[in-house]
Order: structure tokens, then sequence, then C-alpha cells
């Protein structure tokens, strides 16, 4: 995308904003530069300060980069704080340069609220220590290679080291006479090599998703984020969702480790990958944390998810896990330990978890939700006092599944419908559209519901259909598979067919999106909170960033709140293991929240029955 | 051998004695029961009890068993008490029947002593349970497998448990619908498995030398030896002693890489034959000790050997290592976790520590003297108060290296030497001999001595030869390496020629004897202990078993002690490595008494080479 968009600049003592237009994506520090506005930049544009922090005023903005969440803790990213630096103009939007906290500790004012909270402490867990060690000389001397090297290490440090480090030792100790270097995690020596490489600590986080794999390599030392990577899970080939993907390794190891073999292969290209972009050796890396949902956690760990598509889904395991990058094996970090965050429950898993870190919804005052929607969503309630979650399982349909001309987010899909005397469609890429992605299907439903072509219940419109422009009348058709409305006629489709929504593609949606709400509204009555007590609605996860949020509520498939109140929060799985990577205090805290989580099993429960029935319909019933 | 000795019994209460012929080899509790003498053999002659607890009083005997000192003590096995069952007659002998030690717990009165002490306990640290877990029928249960089979292991289990654990547990869980077995190590989770296999846990001590390597299977619930098994170290093609394997594999990982998959392949191989022999499953061996040289120790674990044959050839670790099978790795014993004995100095390797462990001379109060005659020989003397160590390398000529007609003692090999008006010599197989090995070497220089044929500094007397015998007189001859004495004519020898000793083969034994016996005076020196404060000689390893100890004495190999003042120990560091196989008490021993050991290094000690000179003497000079 090569347009522009304005970023205006307002002060908090008033005065005529300020503008500038920019290219789609420059920093809004860059657009404060060229609009004359002054905004420090102590750290070089690196993330690695607070001095250049802005709060949005109004207009859309991107989600929060991991440097936003170190630098300001997220209560004031939550505020719509940002790093200026860090920030890309996305949308015209206002801006308002805000004072600079101190620089001292990490302790932030959060906006509005006056509330102090403590922010991200880089702990990661991972020490390197340049020394100088003896190399033993003196045959008098009863000593080896291990005690002088720990000489140097602080006292405490565990003297028990795996194979590997003792493989590593006569070289690392004598290869420059006795300067090494000695990476250390939690205390326990995990690495060594001559030489001072105490700069270099890096880290990968994994979220593994049963779509796409998203992997971030940071910088253990300042936080950053080095490189980023992403791509379909390779394992997509041996079925699209997660119980397909279980059915076709049931009971049968070899298929098991088949998949495993794709995930690793996969997490290894990754690895190579990001470090090759940043110019970094994947020997530094020393911490990896991976999140995922339980079946993929399983299938990473390579433990049988035969159970997991079982009822009860039971894991095999629900702690946090530390394994050597040999043990999986990782092969292309081969001195890392990867920690792989703990689970709830078989459908809420480690990728649960690492969204409510990022979120903090833990320590929220008032009723916060976490959606992710996805074709195994979650949804997560609570406060500081209570947590609920629950797996909402959407099923394939938001990724253009069993609908009839449903496809991917890609060129050619329908994304947007406007439906006034006509149907306007919004196609990916500006081609003629050869079919209609999730959001897509959102919106034009939305839009159908509101020009009364569909009726609360999903219905197409049988009668009065006099009532609706002639253009709109003219859309309604029947094919091979009953009736249907057209939003593309044949003529303007890719496709030489009408682009159609038919009934079963909107029972499908209905199915799709009574599955979250139908959750929400459990959790919403266990809990006995009214859509009024939800503060906020944090919308995580890929399918998120496209939906369009008031087609969303209108449908039914978010609580009818104020538009406000709901917020995008970005791939919150990867934030989280972002904040575990770089802070074991986050890690730690990842365990206390899978103590204190509830997880709501919706199949098992009676009265989810009628909930799931009345969250089909597409508008409320009348009281 | 299938010749026959005769075994003679006394009772304590006097009378005429009763006596049996028995094969060679036969177990003394079957000799009495020929003879008519009656002793109990309550556990089925299984080594299981005490009550056929017997005395030695005269004769040679077999070194003890492991079940001797398991179920006898060390102390009285000194005694030479021994378990009727599992003491084979070797040679003529007079037992006598001891009443039997009360079977309650593990302490035994040590024979005339009568000092109470604490025998071995069965601690191996491995803890196997049966158990009947929940398999996870509810969805509202918030649980996991592994909590699952926690809750049915004592509190405080770690749970943290391996990948491998994990991968095991769906499985083991639900096979026998929740009847599984676990295996705990040290308190934490090894090995799941379905059903009910508590009964069956198996260990392996291995003695790695660098000419030889045992093996032997054990029941840890028991402490009985089920099968043994022995062979010349697999590395032996690269080299027969140890510096010429280090100088192998020096610089070059992938000759390192050589070394280890051969030793690695052999010990897998000896675990498949031992339970194969045994009829138990590799599965089931859940611990593995490994004693062995330094170079042994680190080639096993993989660590570059290079620095260990380089002055002051410090080993890289001397702790004690635990390692997972997987990790080193032993495919064979794949659950199974492998405990390497700790190190004192680069030539003072794992081996002497269970040596150390084996006789006990950590306790002694009085002066006691551990010796290994070895290519690689090392010395330990002390008692309780303190303990001294050096490294005492013979080389290889008691194994027949650098001598003219020198070999192992194998079919051929001449092993007896007696002179008196002529020479008649004893050779291994009752063929021609074809040269001679290490005892018959020590053996006949003993008897050169003694009739004066060497004289005390060890040159082949020149003068005055009128005055021995005319057929002693005859075999002085010339061959082109100069004087030499020949012990067998060309006409009785298998080979057609002469088979001689050369004056540089007396010379080699002079530099091989003095390694050991030189050590042997430094440490008396260090200690200020003179002959007459050493209470035992302990010899131990393969060689000692063959040495004629009355000879060794003559020539200066050993000090001048009453004969039954030196004994055999047998291979004490297999046995110390079953000892620490069978109780996590010895195996902590061991590092104790690594902190606690001096290792004197002989080469940097500037004294020593006086000692050294003198101990090159045969005899010991006047003073």
């Amino acid at each position: 995308m090569t347009h522009t968009v304005t970023v205006s600049f307002v002060s908090a003592e008033g005065g005529k904003p300020r503008r500038a237009r920019v290219p789609h994506g420059a920093t809004v520090l860059q657009a404060a530069l060229d609009a004359g506005v002054e905004i420090a930049a102590t750290c070089g544009r690196r993330g690695r300060c607070r001095s250049c922090r802005v709060k949005a005023i109004s207009g859309t903005i991107a989600p929060p980069a991991v440097q936003d969440s170190v630098q300001l803790g997220h209560e004031a990213v939550h505020e719509r704080f940002r790093l200026a630096c860090q920030m890309p103009a996305i949308a015209d939007c206002t801006i308002m340069p805000a004072p600079p906290a101190g620089e001292a500790g990490h302790q932030i004012l959060a906006g509005a609220a006056g509330v102090d909270v403590a922010s991200l402490k880089l702990d990661s867990g991972i020490e390197k220590r340049a020394l100088r060690a003896t190399v033993p000389q003196d045959e008098h001397n009863q000593s080896s290679d291990l005690e002088e090297v720990l000489r140097g290490l602080p006292r405490g440090t565990d003297r028990t080291v795996s194979v590997d480090v003792l493989r590593q030792l006569p070289k690392a100790l004598r290869a420059e006479g006795g300067l090494l270097t000695a990476t250390t995690f939690l205390g326990r020596v995990i690495h060594l090599e001559a030489g001072d490489t105490a700069d270099h600590a890096y880290g990968m986080a994994f979220d593994v998703g049963t779509t796409s794999v998203v992997g971030a390599l940071m910088d253990l030392r300042t936080g950053e984020t080095l490189a980023s990577v992403s791509a379909v899970n390779a394992q997509a080939v041996f079925g699209g969702d997660l119980m397909s993907r279980i059915a076709y390794a049931q009971f049968n190891d070899a298929k098991l480790q088949t998949l495993r073999g794709r995930i690793l292969n996969q997490l290894n290209e990754f690895i190579e990958k990001s470090c090759s972009d940043a110019g970094v050796s994947a020997e530094h890396i020393y911490k990896i944390v991976v999140v995922g949902n339980t079946c993929m956690h399983h299938i990473c760990l390579g433990i049988d998810t035969s159970y997991v598509g079982l009822a009860p889904y039971a894991p095999a395991v629900r702690y946090a896990i530390v394994v050597p990058a040999g043990d999986l094996p990782l092969k292309r970090a081969p001195n890392a330990q990867v920690c792989f965050l703990p689970i709830v429950a078989g459908f809420v898993g480690a990728d649960t978890i690492a969204g409510v870190i990022a979120t903090r919804i833990y320590e929220s005052e008032g009723i916060r939700l976490l959606i992710d929607i996805g074709t195994n969503g979650e949804v997560v309630m609570g406060s500081r006092d209570k947590l609920l979650a629950c797996s909402a399982p959407a099923g394939p349909t938001f990724e253009g599944g069993q609908v009839k001309h449903g496809m991917r987010g890609a060129a050619g899909a329908i994304e947007r419908v406007t439906i006034g005397d006509d149907v306007a469609c919004q196609v990916i890429g500006d081609a003629p559209a050869v079919g209609i992605c999730g959001s897509g299907l959102i919106d034009a439903a939305a839009q159908m519901l509101e020009v009364g072509i569909l009726e609360d219940n999903g219905r197409l419109r049988r009668n009065g259909l006099e009532q609706l422009p002639e253009r709109i009348r003219r859309r309604f058709v029947t094919d091979g598979d009953g009736r249907a409305f057209a939003l593309v006629a044949a003529a303007d489709s890719g496709k030489n067919e009408d682009i159609v929504l038919t009934q079963n593609d909107i029972r499908q949606l209905q199915l799709a999106k009574a599955a979250i709400y139908g959750g929400v509204m459990m959790l919403q009555k266990i809990m006995d909170v009214p859509d009024a007590r939800i503060e906020e609605v944090l919308l995580s996860g890929g399918f998120g960033n496209y939906v369009n949020i008031d087609s969303a509520i209108r449908i039914r498939l978010l609580p009818k709140l104020p538009r406000e109140r709901i917020t995008y929060v970005g791939n919150a799985a990867l934030l989280g293991a972002q904040l575990a990577l770089l802070s074991e205090t986050e890690r730690r805290r990842a365990e206390d929240i899978v103590r204190r989580i509830e997880h709501v099993s919706l199949a098992t429960r009676v009265e989810f029955q009628d909930i799931f029935v009345d969250a089909c319909n597409l508008a409320a019933p009348a009281r």
C-alpha cells in the first residue's frame, strides 16, 4: 500500500493542531518531525526508552509493539499510549505528545486512571558473564575445568551441568587462554564458549497455532524485537483444523511423529531465517518460549494427542515445562532452553494463558473479556477477583470453510459489504470477486439483517420482498443449493457465476458465531455479569484484526457494547510469549494464572443448550 | 579346568575335620553337603541371607562375590568370612562354619575383631510403585494425566519430569485402566508403564578399563548379581594403552566420536547380553553406575580427552555426574539414569574411588594400601584419618609389552617359573611355551634373583657364573639383543627358538615395578609410614589375581610384609560400582571421599627422582 495518511498533533496546552501527511506505515515520530513537532528520541528510535511517549486521541492505530508494553506497561497501552518511534501511522489520527515519564525504574503512571502499575522487568532468567578462568597449570592443584569456571560465577551457581556443557568445557576454557563466557538460566550453566560474547543473548517467542505459526526473535538484554517471521502451519496438509489433525495421528505414533517433524522443522527454519535477517548467531539463542493450543503443545513435545481429541479432552500435562532444545529436538538453537507455558484444559491451552498475560485481565479491577475468534477460539472473562475460561470452537466458517463461496482473506475475497439501494462489495486486491472471506461474511450478514434481507432468526426473507429496493430484490436467486442472495452478479465476478450467500451459508455463520457468543453468554451467566458491567472486550488473534466490529455486534458475535469499549489487541498469544521470554516474572505468573483460572466445560452444562440456541439468533429476542 | 580340590571343615568346638573332594569351582556349600557337614541355606542358595556364613581358616579362596559384601559387610569379608552358597572352592582350603548372624537389619558382628559395623543398606534410590490412578473422565475436573499419576505417589515427588516420561503418560495411564507402575529415582519420576511391574527393578554396574570392560546386571531389590559379562575394550584396535588412545583422538573430534561410539556400542551389547542371560527386560534397568579411569570416563561422556593427556592432565569435570541414558546415548537401557562416580585427578579416576569404596580403607583404623597393578595403576594409602592417592603408570610390561617374548596371559604363556638346579616353567594351557606373561616375568625375575642369576641392581650376572649349576650356566646366551637368559630352549618351545629374558626385558620390568613401588614409597614417605605400620596391602585389578605375591615381594614390586597381610580383593572397581549401584549411601560416599583424598603428583615431586631410582632396585640397598 502506497497511499498516505494524515497525522495531526495536538498539545495538552491547546493551540492549533499541526499536521503532516506521511506514507502509510511511516512512524508517528517521522510524522512529528515533518510537522515540526518536537519529540525527543533519546534511545535513537530503538524503542528502548520512553522519551517519545505519545497518546492517540482519535483515529485507528496499530496494535502495540512489544516495546510499547515493555516501556509503557500494559495499562498505558490500553489507554492508547505508544512510543512514537515504534508506532506506524496506518490511518488518519490525532496524536498528543505526552510528557516523558521518569527514566528510572519501570514504574509508569497509567494515563487518566492515575494508577501506579508495575511495568515489565527485563528478567529473562538468562545471564551471560564473561570471565577469566584459570586454565589448570599445576599438577598439585586438584581441580578440573568445570571447577575453574564455576569459580568465576556467583556463589550458588548450580554445579550440575548437562553433558552438552561438559563437552564444551575443555575448548571453551583454553581457546582464548581462559577468557570465556558462561551463560546461565536460573542459576544453572547452560552454555560455555571461548571469548567475550556477553553482549549477545537472544531468545525466540513462538505462537504455534493450528492455522499459522508466528515467531519473534528478541534481544534478551534490551527487549528489542529483532526479527519476525510467520507462515501457515506446515502441518496444514494433514488437515486444516485441530480435530482433523488429531484424527490423522490418533493411535498412530508414526503419524504423530510426522506432525511433530513438520512443526519442529518449521520452527528450526524460523530460527534460521530470523537469525539470518537480524544478523545474529542462533548459537546465542538461550531461551525459547512456545505457546499454542493443547494439541500443538503436545505435538511439539511428541506427546500422543489421541486423548486430547476424546472426551474429556484431558491433556497429558498442564504444568509449565522447560526442556533443553536438544530434547525436542530444535537443532538450530542448540543452546536454548525451551519453555512451554502451562495449560488450563484440552481446549484452553498455553496460547490462552499467554493472552491473559499479555492483556493483564488478571489484574483488572472491572470485568474484562478476552475473545480469540478462530477455528478453535477461546473466551476468558473476569478480573483480578476471578477468571473463567471456555473454549469456543467456531469451526472453519470464519476462514471460509463450509461456505459455498467461502475463501480465506486473499486477493479476490469480498472483505467488506455495504447494502443500501444496492450491494457494494470491497474486494481484497482490487480484483474481481471470486469468493467471500470471514470478515466479508460477517459484514454481509450484518448489512442483510439491517436492510431486512435476513430475518432475526437467520432466514432469508420470503415475505414482503416487494418492500425491498428493486436491485436488492433481483438478487434473491435459487440455485442447486436452494435459496440464496447474490452479492456479486456473474458478469462482475471473477468466476463467471454469481457469488452468493446461501441459506446454508447463513446457518453456518450462525453456528460459528453462536459458539463464540454462546461462550460469552455462558460465562456472563455464571458470573452474573450483564453487558453493562463488561468494561472492555479485547479481541485477539489474526481474525480479530479484520472483522468489522460494528457488524460483529450487529449479528451478535460480540456483546452489544459501545464501540470504544471493544479493542483489538493483536496477537495476544505471541505478545504473552514475548513477555514470558523477556521476563521470568511473567513466565511464573502464567503458572499462578493457571491455578486461578476456572475452566467451564460448555458441552457438559445443561443450560448451555438453551444459551446456544439463543446465541444462534442474529438479533436479541424481544424480552 | 576339571581338576578337584579338597575342602576340609573344622568346628569351633574342636573335633576331627571332615573332608570332601569336589570339582574345582563347586560351592563350599556343596562340599559341606558332600562332607556331611550341616550348613543351613535359608534363602535357597541365592546369597540373600546369612545362614550359610563360613570363615576360611586356611587356603586360597576366591575374591568375594558382591553378595558377600552385601550380606556380611566389608570388614567380615576382609576377615575371610564368606557365604558358603556363593563361594567357589578354587584350591584346597579349610573352612569353619560360623554361627549365623541375626537376620534382622544389616548389622553384623565382624569376626574376631568383635566390632559392630554397618553393612550395606539396599537404598539404590530407585523406587517402583504400582498404583491405580484415575483416568480423567470428567470434563469439569481440571486435571491432566500427570496430575492423576502424581496423586498416587508420595508427597514431595518432583512434578517436573522429562519429555520421555511425558511421552509415556497417556498410554501408561490408559492401557490397563489406570493400573500403572511409576519408577522414581531420588524422588523424581523417570519411567511410567501400564500394569504392575513393581517386582522388576534392575541396574548395571560397569567398570570400563583401558584394557577390559566388565559389567554386572543386578537386581536392585535383592542385591543379587543376575549376570556378568566382560570383554576386551572395543577401543583396543586404536591403541593398547591409555596414552595411545588419547593420542589417537587428540584434537580430532571425529576420532573421539569413533572411540565413544565403540565403547557405548559395547556397553549396549553388554546390557543386551546380560538381560538376555538373566531373562529380564532392559526396559526395567533404571540405574547404571559407570566407573573407569578419567580418560574412559570422558570418552563415554563424549568429552575431549586432549588435555587429559597433557600436563597437568586436568579433567574437564571431577564431580559425580548423573545423565539420562538417552543423553549418552545408551539406547539399550532407555529408562536408566547413568551415574558416573567422581574423579580425583587426570590419572586417578572414578575406578580408584570405586576401589576405595569397595575396600573401605576410608574407615580403616590402621594404615591400608590399595594397589591396582596395571598399565595405568594407582596407589591409595591411608586410613580413616587421611587418604593419599597417586597414579602408578607401570606401562604395558605386565601385559607383555616391550618385552622380547612378552605376551598376555593366554595359552602358551609362561606363568610360573621355579629355578633350582634347572629352570621349570609352568605354561598356560599345558602347551609348549611361546612367550612369557606378566606373572611369569615377575616369577622369573624373583627366582633369578634368588639363585643369583640377577644382581640386586637388575644386571644379568657376569662374574662367578661358575658358582651356578651347570644347567643354569648353559642358559646364559647372547643374541641380537645382547645378553639374555633362556627360560625355555628352542627344542622345547613352541616357536623353534629360545624363549629368553633379555637384559632389556629386565630393565623394562624394573621400570614398571618401580612405577608402582616408587608410588608406594612416596606415599609412605609423605605419611611417614614404615612398612611395619602398613596393616594390609589390598591388591585389585585383573593382574593382581595372577601375580605370585611372594615373587612380587621378592623383586620389590610390593612392600616386604608378612604374606598374610597381603590380600587380593578382586575387581575392586567393579565391586565399588556395584555397591554404588545398590546404595545411594555408597554413591554419595564417593563424593565425600573425593573431597577428602589428597592427590600426590609424583612427576612434580623433586624427591620422587631418588625414590624412583631406589625403587628400580630388585633388592633393598644395604642401610
